[in-house]
C-alpha cells in the first residue's frame, strides 16, 4: 500500500437525486414522493461501494423554490436521513448540518451520541451557526449579528462536547457476577450557566466507537474559519482557484497551530461539480441539458458584471470578441470566479457554451472526460489546495455514477485515494484524532 | 375473518431489555453497549412477526438510575431509535415521545413527517408536555405549571399539525412532461404568532401516506385526558382495575363526543406486566428473580401504608393475618393498587409472595399460565376497560417471547386480535381516520 498522503473524498447531499435541482427529470429517476429516502440510500450505497470517506448533509430546512421546475433543497432532515443511510451501510460516514441558533444542546448532543452509538461510530455533527433570516424565521427566531452568532455558537458546540463526555469511559460495567451494570458515580452532569445556554444534566450513553461524534463545520468568512480551526475536524469549503483554495487551507492550518492544535488535525475540503462524459463537447451538452433558458439569461448577465462588459441576451450565440477580453481587469476583490470565466471565454466559445461550461456556479466545475477531473483533482491536491474534496454530480443516478467507474480508478491507480477502508469509523477513515469531551488544548 | 371488534396490542419500550431495570441480567443478552439499537430492532421484529400494531416509546431524557445495578430507562433517543427501527421492520408501527416544552415544532414536524415518508406511514408522535422539573433542567427550562403548560402544549400541537399541511396535496408534480416539479403555489406557509410560539414557514414535504402521522398521547390527569380527547387518536393510560379502566375510558370518550368527534376515533390503552410461565409458583419466582432485597423491604413498607397497617421486614416471611386483613378499609382516594393487594393477601401468600405477584409496579401484572394473562386480556377488553393493551415484559429476550408464543394464539383463536396486518399504515391498523391538517371540528 502506498504511503503517500491520500485525497478524502465525499458526496455532497445538497437534493435528493442530484446538485442539480433539476436532477429529478434524470435518466433512471422515477419520483413517487420526496424526497425519496430509498433514492438517498442507494446513492449511499454507491459511494460506499467506491469507498467514499463520508457524505455530507447540507441543511437550510423549510427552503420553498421559487421556480416550478426545481426541487427543494437538501434532504427530509438530516437527523433521520443519517440515521437511515447508516442503517443501510457499513462503511461510509455522514456528516450531517444542525444548526445552533434555533435547537437545544442536549437534544443535539444525544441525537448525535447516540447515531454514534447506533452506526459503529460513523456520524459528524456538521456545526453551523446557520445564517439565513428566511430559515430563522421557521424556527421563531431573530438572527443576531455575526460576532454574537459565533459567540453563542462557541457555547453551544461546548455544551455539546461536554455532554458527550458526562459518562466516564470506565462507567459502563454490565457485570453479571456482580450485578452491577454501571458505575453512576462516573457519569458527572454538566452545569452550564452561560450567557447563552443553560444546561444541567447527563446523557445516559456511555463513550461510543468514536468517543463521540466528529465535528465538520462549512463556511468560509474569517469567523468561519477561526471557528473550524480551533474545534472542526474537517472543514467544507467553497474555492474557485487553486490558489484561494491554498491561502485558505493555509488560514485554516494557522488557526490550529495558533490553538496548540497539529495542522495535519483539520481537514480542508473543497467542492467539485464533475460532468464526466467521453468528450468536452458531450459534457457540456449533457450540463445545458440541466439548463433552462432563464438561468442561462442571468448567467449572461452575471457573466457582464464579472468582466465589466455589457453583454445582452443577442450576444449568446457568439463569442466574446478577444478585444473586449483584453481590455477586463480582474481586481483583488472581484468574484473569485471571474479568472476562470476569462480563461474560458478566451478559448473561443460562445458566451451560451461559456455557461454551459458552468463556470458561474455554487462551485468549481469540470468537464469533460474522466482523465480531465482526475488531473483537476490531483492538482489541486498536490498543490496543497485542499485534503480532500465533496463531488456535487448533477445527478447522482447517472453523473455519478460515471465519477464512481471512471474517475476513481484513476485515483486509485495514481496512489492518490485508499482503495479500501482501513478503519472502521469515520474518524480512523478521516485520519482525525480519536476526542472525548472539549479539546483540553484549548482551555 | 372474524368482524367481532379487536383489540390493539403494543410493545412498551421502557429499557432496551426489557421494562424491568435489571432485564440486562437476563438469559441471551450480552451487553456490549447501552442502548443497544440491534436488540430494539431485534424486539421489534418479534413484535411485528406476531402483528402488534405498535411499539411505544417513552422518554424521560437524561434520566441517570439511583442504583448502579439498574440501567438507564428508556431509548438511545426516540427519533432516531423510531428511525432505525422502521428501516429494518415492513409492517409495525411506532410512537415516540417527543415533549412540547422544551422543543421546535418546526424540527419536530419536519422530523415526524419526515418519518412518516421514510417508513410508508408507520410513525406516531406521542405528545406529552414533559413533567419532570429533573429533565426541564437538561434543556434550561423551569417547567411551567400544569394549566400553562397544557395552554402552550395545544399551541404547539395545533402548530406542528398547521405544518404537516402546509404543502397542499395536489401540489407535487413531478411531471417529467411538462418540467413542472411541483405547484409551489399550492404549498402555504403558516404564520404563527401565539403567545408561546412563533413560526412561519412551510415544510418542503407532500403529504405522506398518513396524511400526517398519528398523535398519540399518555398519561392519565384531567388535563391529559382532556388533550387526548380532542387531539389524539390513542392514548397510553396506566389503570389497576376494570372499573378505573371503564371510567378512564368513558371520561376520555366523552371529551371526544363533546369535541364533536366519534368517541371509536379515540382509543383507551391500559398497561400490562405480563409473566408468563409454566404455573403461578413459576411465574412468582420468575419475576422474583429480578428483584433485589431492597426493593422488596421498600414495597414490603409500601403495603403496609396501602394497607394502613404496620409491617416490617420480619413480617416478610409470613401470610399477613387474616384479622388484620379484615380491618382494612380501602378509601376512594387510596392507593388504585390496594383492593389487589388486599385479594392477593387474602390468597394467603407470605408477604414476599404477595410482592413477587407485583402488586406494587407501575401496571397491574398477570403470573401464571398463558391463558391467565389471555383471560386478564380478555376480561378487560370485554367489558370495556380498554381497546387494547401495551405490553410491558420483564425482560424482552424471554418474557416477550412466552408471550409471543403462547398468549397472542389464545387471543387469536378467540377472534380477539388480529391474525395480520389488515393495513399499510399504521393508522390503517389502529382504525383511526386519515387527517391532514388540525381537525376541523375543533375550530
Ligand atoms: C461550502 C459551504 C456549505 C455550507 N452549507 C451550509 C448548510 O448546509 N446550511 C447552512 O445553514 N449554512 C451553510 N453554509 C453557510 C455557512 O455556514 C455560513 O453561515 C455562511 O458562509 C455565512 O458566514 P457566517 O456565518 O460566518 O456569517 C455553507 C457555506 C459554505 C461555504
Ligand atoms: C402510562 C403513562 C406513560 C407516560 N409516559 C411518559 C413518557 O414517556 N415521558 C414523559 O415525559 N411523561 C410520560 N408520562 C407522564 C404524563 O404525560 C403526564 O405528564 C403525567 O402523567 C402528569 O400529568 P400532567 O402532565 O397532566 O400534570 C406518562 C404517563 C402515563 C400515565
Amino acid at each position: 500500500m502506498s504511503e503517500k498522503k491520500q485525497m478524502l473524498l465525499g458526496l455532497g447531499f445538497t437534493g435528493a437525486y442530484g446538485a442539480n435541482a433539476k436532477a429529478w427529470k434524470s435518466e433512471g429517476v422515477t419520483v413517487t414522493t420526496y424526497p425519496d429516502i430509498n433514492a438517498d440510500i442507494r446513492y449511499a450505497q454507491l459511494a460506499e461501494k467506491c469507498k467514499f470517506q463520508f457524505l455530507f448533509i447540507g441543511d437550510f430546512p423549510g427552503a420553498i423554490p421559487d421556480d416550478n421546475r426545481e426541487v427543494p433543497a437538501m434532504t427530509l432532515e438530516p437527523i433521520i436521513t443519517a440515521t437511515a443511510i447508516l442503517q443501510q451501510t457499513k462503511h461510509i460516514g455522514v456528516a450531517s448540518t444542525v444548526h445552533t441558533q434555533w435547537n437545544n444542546p442536549f437534544t443535539l448532543a444525544r441525537q448525535f451520541k447516540g447515531i454514534d452509538l447506533m452506526s459503529g461510530g460513523r456520524i459528524a455533527w456538521n456545526a453551523v451557526t446557520g445564517s439565513s433570516p428566511k430559515v430563522a424565521e421557521n424556527f421563531g427566531v431573530k438572527l443576531m449579528d455575526s460576532r454574537s452568532r459565533y459567540e453563542s455558537h462557541y457555547e453551544f458546540v461546548e455544551t455539546v462536547q461536554h455532554l458527550w463526555a458526562t459518562w466516564g469511559k470506565d462507567a459502563l460495567k454490565a457485570d453479571k457476577e456482580t450485578g452491577i451494570f454501571a458505575d453512576y458515580s462516573q457519569v458527572k452532569p454538566v452545569h452550564i450557566s452561560g450567557k447563552y445556554i443553560q444546561a444541567i444534566g447527563a446523557l445516559p450513553i456511555p463513550p461510543s466507537p468514536q468517543g463521540q461524534p466528529v465535528i465538520f463545520h462549512s463556511g468560509g468568512s474569517p469567523n468561519s474559519i477561526e471557528f473550524a480551526g480551533r474545534y472542526a475536524s474537517v472543514m467544507i469549503g467553497e474555492v474557485w482557484t487553486r490558489e484561494q483554495g491554498i491561502a485558505t487551507r493555509n488560514a485554516l492550518r494557522q488557526v490550529a497551530i495558533d490553538a496548540g492544535r497539529n495542522p495535519d488535525e483539520i481537514k480542508f475540503i473543497a467542492g467539485l461539480m464533475p460532468v464526466v462524459a467521453n468528450s468536452k463537447r458531450e459534457a457540456i451538452d449533457r450540463h445545458a441539458s440541466f439548463m433552462d433558458e432563464n438561468i442561462v439569461q442571468q448567467r449572461a448577465f452575471h457573466i457582464g458584471m464579472v468582466l465589466g462588459i455589457s453583454l445582452t441576451p443577442e450576444d449568446l450565440e457568439r463569442p466574446i470578441a478577444p478585444e473586449l477580453l483584453d481590455k477586463v481587469k480582474i481586481g483583488a476583490y472581484s468574484d473569485p470566479r471571474a479568472e476562470n470565466v476569462l480563461k474560458v471565454a478566451r478559448e473561443g466559445w460562445t458566451l451560451r457554451d461559456i455557461i454551459y461550461h458552468s463556470v458561474i456556479d455554487y462551485h468549481p466545475a469540470t468537464l469533460g472526460d474522466a482523465k480531465e477531473t482526475a488531473d483537476y483533482l490531483t492538482e489541486m491536491f498536490e498543490s496543497g489546495a485542499a485534503d480532500g474534496f465533496w463531488i456535487l454530480p448533477d445527478a447522482y443516478e447517472t453523473d455519478f455514477k460515471r465519477f464512481v467507474e471512471e474517475v476513481v480508478p484513476i485515483l486509485q491507480e495514481r496512489g492518490l485515494f485508499h482503495e479500501d477502508y482501513n478503519g472502521d469509523t469515520l474518524r480512523e477513515n478521516l485520519g482525525v484524532p480519536y476526542q472525548y469531551g472539549v479539546d483540553k488544548r484549548l482551555s
